[in-house]
């Protein structure tokens, strides 16, 4: 049994993580924390909680965490983050980290995106991206987690086998997403004023999202050459959810059934990602961990579609099937 | 043409009264007012106005509003009406207040519900209360209007017909009203944030809203007898509308085509509430001023079922019909 | 490992079910049953268990049924049940009935409101009914259980407490629920034609909705008096969900205090009954087997509020939670 | 005053057509249309208009409509309306065609999309695309008025101003279209049923929605050079309202604010398209008749919003909008 830490309780990624672990036969929720002082229950600030868990959150510091937890998840916001992973990892704790503080390597990207300094380099050299469906086997040995985004995860897996093969222009790819309003999070601003967003779908931050340089990490890794995309999100009237549109060129002609194909061969071994000829709803993998995919080609291009749960497979579900493959459980325990 | 303020205009009752008031050949809207200091073009806070309306939202004092103005529409919170209300009509304007602040004509029971003393005593005991349906003629002369709230148009045009003629036990009245969100306003609350109210039904302020003492004086008003009512408001994830089913027992037996004939008699001659057999939805009367209302005697209880646009017949829309009495309009002009 | 057998599998029901049941230690799905003629796999009648459950759909005869499963759930419609049960229990299947046809102990009630004559007497008189909350230890040995309604799940389990002990007046009861779209089932109907039951409330079926009968024949069997109420339903844009307000008088002065403690010493051991003094949203209990129930006091009336989710606490969740009593499982397995 | 027939009358655009036309001082519904036999009243085919207008729904011959309108709707599916066309158009009426019959003025084109042979090669040839922001003055005096369909319109406006300068790519353009299920009409598919398509997204169609030929037969005109475009429309969970995201590359280098002039000039006296800096939602155009465009360059390339309701500006606003025009009215009569 792994004791665990949740920072950042009240938000709806930690709750996905709550109610996941709950059903872990190998952790233990030991401490939650928040910002609130009152210390509240977590059923007070979660109410489907109500009876599940009986837990105050506290605003414990590291070495009290440290005392009391083996594993620690951060759902906290960036720069919060990076500003405790230090003394944590010194107490010895194992951290994923939800926010985006240890994603980007190159400090000074995340500089350039995230208007701050990286205030941690140490501990960022150190971190592994806990994507396991690129996993190099990383992910089992890490004392350091960098929990991916819910947009990247859907734009990566639907690219990964196609940047990895070579088969695509890597500085030619679109990528046009549409996310539930979930994946703004739960601090009240008027575009996530039920009135405003209700019956109504918006891009927004054309161009300049900050998982844009993220995923064009992550594929320029997989796929050693350079990477530029074009990331345009957008707001569903929907809880949850994303669906992901990737348009991309073949570097030589592709029939449907060939890019069918090389989904399906890199992923057969993958238990979260689900390949299918069908066109995917979100409906389908929304409250699962799973991924979808399905590909078409239109005049000589490729059409990709990737669907997943922006708080499970986009986020709390990622992150305990990293706990999964750190503790040397199997990868889909408490997860399907 | 008569000139008119709106002030609160950032709201979405003021947005319905200028999207009205637009197309309303014997108005002109002169004036716009704000609590914002930065005097935004009306398009910048109503993205759905450009084009439309051209106007500066100003925080002008009433001698100012007075000159540019004849007729000021105050979509303001409650207390905030009756701060501005004295100085405006000794300056001569005609106020409709969509306010609670003038609708209550015990200044005790204003206190007691709404926990602050009623400072203008004065005007509240000229106020005419503004639901032309069950008008006595008074509206036609009104300096100062006291335009209903949303639930007890719908509970009040349901109620009255019954009530008028002595048919039902006025003191064991069941209101079970559901409402869209936007009754809620364009404050941000945790409640009314899009993850927490979509895709959920709740009841809320059970036993202590607000519009009570609304329904029972004016149906005590209607009845010339004692009212008493339960009402229960929900929240209802949609945008706009409102439904309340009404629960009462007939004094004597009452025959289904009975009970719909007392409605059918009663509203012959009025053009916003259509008395119809089938279960209204409130997608038949939203984005109208219509009050859809239909009956069913189950078990020799009334249940009585309405239906009106929470935005416009529940504010904007009869403001705009008061509006249209008060200066000799056709009370349907623009509504229709 | 107790072999299951799902008939009506394509509908909301079995597909929460088979979700269920899937991570139930103790049960297989052995047997799917759909009327379509083309036996496809799930996976392609509910995309969502793609990967999840790989087996085919098919048009079994009971006997063939019988040798492979022990226990059947029938996500039938009402009349479809009846016809297939007493083939099923003569072969030595046990079976728990989603439908309407066992619920009902007088068979001329159930011609009354389903205007078909009830063809299987017999087993009628040794259904039990399954409402675990309420059971008097006849779940645990039935070999044929009539599984409650959504509705009368949460009318029964906010009124039980009150009718046993005899504090509320029982012949005149308000039940006025809210349900989401699902509730209507999977076939096509205007009514739940996305845009038309979107962004709208509706009531319907005033006076007549079938599981009036099942309401009464409960609470009088809990009250051992007569009981008589008048259930209105209304139709919520949303998928799962249903909020039940209701309306009783108390026999004698009631304090709200003494009303939450009879809500909450009735259901102290019951692990889905949630007794809470907030005001629950249907969210609190969407997804999950509870029941959430509130109570209020208003001019001496009660006012009781219930939440639960249709396809599980209403549906699904509660064949598991019969499931696990006629097996000898704990009460909660699967449904936590 | 012109009496117009609306065929087709139960539909969403018909409906839509009704409210609008009920406005417009120089239009009187004279025959409303469905294939109904028992000649229902046409609020009982929509409530919502309920006494706003009486008028049975017949299914007369073309001679009888063209002796009581001289302008006919026909907002039927495709192949209904080139049935009905050439003996309307032989008895003296105008015609303004909300189906896709004479959109394509390539009978082969047109026979490979919607498979099947077009039967009125001859109106087919004198038919004038209605949309009024791209026409050469041809509206005016047409007799038979293609009107445009949701999507084409949504994407024409947002790129004709491009492809006129000569300043994109035009063989290389990306529509990525979001809309609003009345899109898929008032006929009843799983697809639309509500607990199918609420809290989901998906993709349909990809490469072979019948829009594409629209889309780019136009554009093609506008540009006088060949066009091709990669289609994927998406279906999102509210009632109303299209966006469509573009992606072109430019000719040559382009700024944001030359992209954003190139917008403005090219519909400066165009009264129902708004070109903002603001990012729209599909919220500000929805219940109105305008197309609200933005647009962004993103690492070089044009990121083009554009959003419109896509039954106003998409279908019953834009034939009012012709209506107007071929009858010598301002174009904006009753639409603002």
């Amino acid at each position: 049994m792994t004791k665990v830490a949740i920072l950042g309780a009240s938000g709806y990624s930690a709750l996905e993580l709550i109610k996941i672990l709950l059903r872990h036969p190998h952790a233990q929720i030991s401490v939650l924390g928040t910002r609130r002082e009152d210390n509240p229950d977590i059923a007070e600030v979660h109410p489907v909680l109500k009876d599940r868990l009986h837990l105050e959150c506290t605003s414990l510091d590291p070495k009290e965490i440290a005392s009391r937890a083996e594993c620690v998840f951060l759902a906290l916001p960036h720069k919060a983050s990076m500003a405790l992973v230090p003394e944590l990892m010194e107490q010895g704790c194992r951290v994923i980290d939800l926010s985006a503080d240890y994603r980007l390597t190159d400090s000074a990207v995340y500089e350039q995106w995230y208007n701050t300094p990286h205030v941690d380099p140490v501990h960022l050299s150190q971190a592994v991206y806990g994507l396991p469906e690129i996993d190099d086997g990383s992910i089992a040995t890490a004392q350091l987690i960098a929990n991916p985004g819910c947009y990247p995860t859907s734009a990566i897996l639907a690219l990964a086998p196609f940047v990895q093969s070579d088969c695509i222009e890597s500085t030619d790819i679109i990528i046009d997403s549409k996310s539930g309003v979930s994946g703004a999070g739960r601090s009240l601003k008027l575009t996530t004023h039920f009135p405003e967003c209700n019956e109504s779908v918006a891009a927004y931050a054309i161009g300049m999202h900050r998982h844009t340089p993220e995923i064009e990490q992550l594929l320029q890794r997989v796929g050693k050459q350079a990477v530029e995309v074009i990331f345009t999100p957008h707001l569903i009237p929907m809880d949850r959810g994303i669906l992901t549109t990737i348009y991309a060129n073949p570097v030589s002609p592709l029939q449907g059934k060939d890019a069918f194909e090389i989904l399906e061969s890199y992923y057969q071994d993958k238990p979260f990602v689900r390949v299918m000829e069908t066109l995917p709803s979100t409906k389908f993998s929304v409250g699962t961990n799973y991924c979808d995919i399905s590909v078409r080609m239109v005049r000589g291009r490729l059409v990709i579609i990737s669907c997943l749960d922006n708080l499970i497979k986009g986020a709390a579900g990622a992150a305990v099937q990293n706990f999964n493959l750190m503790y040397g459980h199997s990868e889909t325990l408490a997860l399907i």
